[in-house]
């Protein structure tokens, strides 16, 4: 089973994308539309200080009466987050986002933010993963 | 690995909750949100002509200058909805999810939608297929 530092290197794109604490929540929205993201940091310099996800915004948003173009992005990203370290396992990340229901991992080293894991990540390594162990079967059955 | 039938039979809840096409984008986040589901099927009567996700609603909300409170769900759901059937294997929905970058998968049989399965359903799964192996490869060694 792959780590979290061979998941990262795997990923085609591996930025950071991040909005600043003052951002609204309209131009989170904006970012993670345009880069395909469910979820951005919230990132103070080097910092961060939370996430905001698609979850987030659908939970807290408009359901609690706060408009997006005037609603600081602070106000209803989650603060709590479940990180992870590059040496940690892929098993690791699929109890804490079965556990916690979450679907994005913040990847840590050395107290800065280094990646995002996506739960859509895990099952396209997971995918693969399968994929492999099927393949040296029968490369073992046929000889090849 | 399982079937889907068999991961549906191991859901604690297996309802299927739908809004009417009438309904507006409001009323299908409360309904998410009291349910905790990233996502609800539109159905008129029993057929589903769509789903709506929280990525629909992020991306196709505000975003695009509709509110909440006055948008039918019709107009922001994903009406070419991919679907599988019981019979199918994890894998399966596993490559779909994959590929088509989607959380969740109306399950039908007949015609009728009987469950819909979601990305945390199947990362819960593949979880918990991985420590049964692993049991029972310890099982196997210690001879218990």
């Amino acid at each position: 089973m792959p780590t979290v530092r061979q998941l990262l290197a795997e990923k085609s794109i591996n930025a950071v994308y991040a909005v600043h604490p003052d951002q609204m929540v309209f131009e989170a929205l904006e970012m993670m539309s345009s880069r395909r993201l469910g979820a951005v940091m919230v990132m103070e310099n080097d910092r961060m200080i939370g996430i905001f996800s698609e979850r987030d915004y659908a939970r807290k948003g408009i359901l609690e009466g706060r408009k997006a173009k005037s609603t600081p992005v602070t106000e209803v990203m989650t603060a709590n987050v479940f990180v992870v370290t590059p040496d940690q396992g892929i098993e690791d990340c699929m109890k804490l986002m079965s556990e916690k229901h979450i679907r994005h991992l913040p990847v840590m080293e050395n107290d800065r933010v280094i990646g995002l894991l996506s739960i859509g990540d895990i099952v396209t390594a997971m995918l693969h993963e399968q994929q492999n162990h099927i393949q040296n079967l029968e490369q073992y059955i046929t000889g090849y």
